[in-house]
C-alpha cells in the first residue's frame, strides 16, 4: 500500500511527507530516521555552527539511512549574516540531492543549487511568494499555513483557503505545511490540490528527535490554543508554544512604545536551544504550531509516519469512498 | 451519483451543503434555492423586521421548495435584546424542523426547540463550546473556523486543525465551517472528520442571493488577503471584507484609547445593509470570508452544488483514489 503524488516521483521517496527544517532538531538522527520511515528527513544546515560541522553532520546523516535526505537552508536577513556562500557550498560538494531553501531573495541559491542537478523545494506563505520562486526555477513548493509554527508571514491565511488558492495558480508540485499532524490532515491536504505534506511540530514528538522528552511531553500536553504570535509588531511574526517567554515577550510588545530592543534578550536562539536540549520549558522561545492539539503521543518516526499513511488510505478507500453512491 | 454522510441522514437531504445564517442575505429566495438544489437553505430569523415578519418569509420559503429548509436564530449579548423567545414562538409555530443556533447561551432556546422536535444544528468556534453544546442535546455541531466572515472567535484556530480537534471530541455529527467554497473544501473537510459543510460567502456569490449584483462581482474580484479582522480590541472580533469603512475601523481602533463608541457609526448593520442593497460598496460593513479568493463567478445556486458534489467526487474516486497503490 501506499500513495504516489507528483511528489514522492519527484523526490524517489516512498511516502508524500517531509520534515521540515527546525533549528536545534534537524539534526542526522531525525533526518534519517524520517528517511528510514519512506518520507524525507531534512538537516537543517544552520543548525551546525560552521559550514564544515555541516559537512560532518551530512555525512553522519548518510550513515544513519541509505535513502534519500535534504537540507534546508533559510536566508534571513540580518545585520551579521551567516556565511550562507559557505553553507550552500558545503551542501553541493556533499553530494546533496535536494535542498528546502525558506525566506528571503533565494534566487542566487536557487541557481547555484540548480547548476548543480540539486532538486529544490521552496517554502513560502503566500501564492504570490509561490509564483515568484515557480519563476525562479524551484522543483515544488512548500506553502506555509498560518497555522504553523515558525514564521506564517503576514498575511494569516490558513491551510484551507491557501492551499487551494495556490493550487488555482502554481503549476510544479506543491507540499501542504503547517497544521498537519496524522493522517487526516494528510488526506485533507490531498484534496486541496497539494502534492505531499511537510511536518516540523508533530516530528517533535517522536522518540527520534534530538530534544529533551520534557519539550516533547509539552508539545502531547498542550491544546491547539496553546500557542503565541510573537513579533507582529516587527512585521516578522513567529508562532512559538505558549510559555512564560512569549508571554512576556507579547505584555512588553503590547506596550506602545516597546522596541525589538526590549525584547531580544528574551528571545535569543541560544535560550530557546536550552529549552530543547534541558528540557527547561521556559528558559527560551519553543517554536511550535497549533497542530499541537492534534499530537497525542511519541512514537517513533516509522510508527508515525506507518500510521498516518494507514489512515489516509482509511479515509480514502473507506470513509469517503464509502460515502459516495451510485 | 452523491455523498452519503451521517448530516445527510440526519437533515433529510441530498448533499452534505448547508447555506449558513447571514443577516440581510438569508431570505427566502436563497434559502429555497439552495434547498431546491438538494443542500440545506437557511432562512435567518433575525433579518425579518418582526417575529410576524418571520413567520411570513418561512411560508415565503415553503411556496418556493418542497424540500427539508431551515432557519438561523442568532442569540447576541445586548442592552435591548430583540424579542428572542418571539422569534423562537414564531419558527416553532410555523413548523419549521431544522434550526441553527449560533451565539450565546442558547441552552433555553434549544430545550424548546428539541421539546418540540426541531432538529438543532448549533454553530460555535471553540472545542470546548463544541462539547458544551453536544451536552446541551443539540443534534450537530456547526464548527466555525478562524477562515470564516462573521465572528471566528478569540481562538484564531483555522479549519485544518480545529475540525479534526473537535472531531477527537465530539461524537455528534459536525459540520465544518469556514473556509470552503468548493468541491476541494469539501472532500477535505470530510477527510478531517466532518460530515458536512457550510458556506456562507460562496453562497453570496450566486445568482439567488438577494444582494447587488457589485456586491457579489466585489466578492469574485477579492482574493484571500482581502478581508479584516476587526473588534478584536473588544473580544468580539469579526471578519469583513476589505472596504474603507473597515479599514477606518481598524485604524480608528488602533488608537490606544479609543472606545467602540469611536467606531460605533462605521459598523451600524443599517449601513451594512445599505452596502448589499445598493452596491455601495463603502456604504458599510460588508461581511466576507477568506474564501473570497477561492470564488471566481456567480454561478446559481444549482450549478453551485452540482459542480462542487462532481468536483468532490472526482476527487475521492479519481485523484485520491488514483493515488493509492497496492
Amino acid at each position: 500500500m501506499g500513495l504516489q503524488t507528483r511528489i514522492t516521483e519527484l523526490l524517489g521517496i516512498e511516502h508524500p511527507i517531509i520534515q521540515g527544517g527546525m533549528m536545534w532538531v534537524g539534526r542526522a538522527e531525525l533526518a534519517a530516521a524520517v528517511s528510514n520511515a519512506g518520507g524525507l528527513g531534512i538537516v537543517t544546515a544552520l543548525t551546525q555552527p560552521t559550514p564544515d560541522d555541516l559537512r560532518r553532520e551530512i555525512e553522519r546523516c548518510r550513515t544513519l539511512t541509505d535513502k534519500p535526505f535534504g537540507v534546508n537552508l533559510t536566508i534571513l536577513p540580518s545585520v551579521s549574516p551567516p556565511p550562507y556562500a559557505e553553507y550552500r557550498r558545503a551542501i553541493i560538494d556533499s553530494g546533496v540531492t535536494i535542498v528546502e531553501t525558506a525566506g528571503y531573495k533565494p534566487q542566487e541559491h536557487v541557481d547555484e543549487f540548480k547548476a548543480h542537478g540539486i532538486k529544490v523545494l521552496h517554502k513560502c506563505t503566500a501564492v504570490r511568494h509561490a509564483l515568484s520562486a515557480e519563476r525562479m526555477g524551484v522543483d515544488a513548493i512548500s506553502i506555509d499555513g498560518f497555522e504553523c509554527a515558525g514564521h506564517p508571514g503576514e498575511d494569516d491565511i490558513p491551510g484551507l483557503v491557501l492551499i487551494p488558492a495556490a493550487a488555482d495558480r502554481v503549476t510544479i508540485p506543491m507540499i501542504a505545511s503547517g497544521g498537519i499532524a496524522d493522517g487526516r490532515g494528510l488526506a485533507a491536504a490531498l484534496a486541496l490540490g497539494a502534492d505531499g505534506v511537510n511536518m516540523g511540530t508533530r516530528f517533535c514528538a517522536t522518540v527520534e528527535a534530538p530534544i529533551h522528552q520534557s519539550v516533547k511531553q509539552f508539545i502531547v500536553d498542550n491544546d491547539e490554543r496553546a500557542t503565541n504570535l510573537i513579533f507582529r509588531k516587527f512585521k516578522n511574526t513567529g508562532r512559538v508554544a505558549k510559555n512564560s517567554v512569549s508571554d512576556k515577550v507579547l505584555e512588553i510588545s503590547a506596550q506602545p512604545d516597546s522596541q525589538f530592543e526590549d525584547i531580544r534578550p528574551l528571545v535569543s536562539g541560544a535560550k530557546g536551544r536550552v529549552a530543547l536540549e534541558t528540557g527547561d520549558i521556559d528558559a527560551g522561545l519553543v517554536w511550535a504550531g497549533q497542530c499541537q492539539g492534534l499530537i497525542h503521543d511519541i512514537p517513533t518516526c516509522a510508527d508515525l509516519i506507518a500510521r498516518m499513511m494507514a489512515d489516509a488510505e482509511a479515509i480514502i478507500t473507506r470513509r469517503l469512498a464509502g460515502m459516495v453512491s451510485r
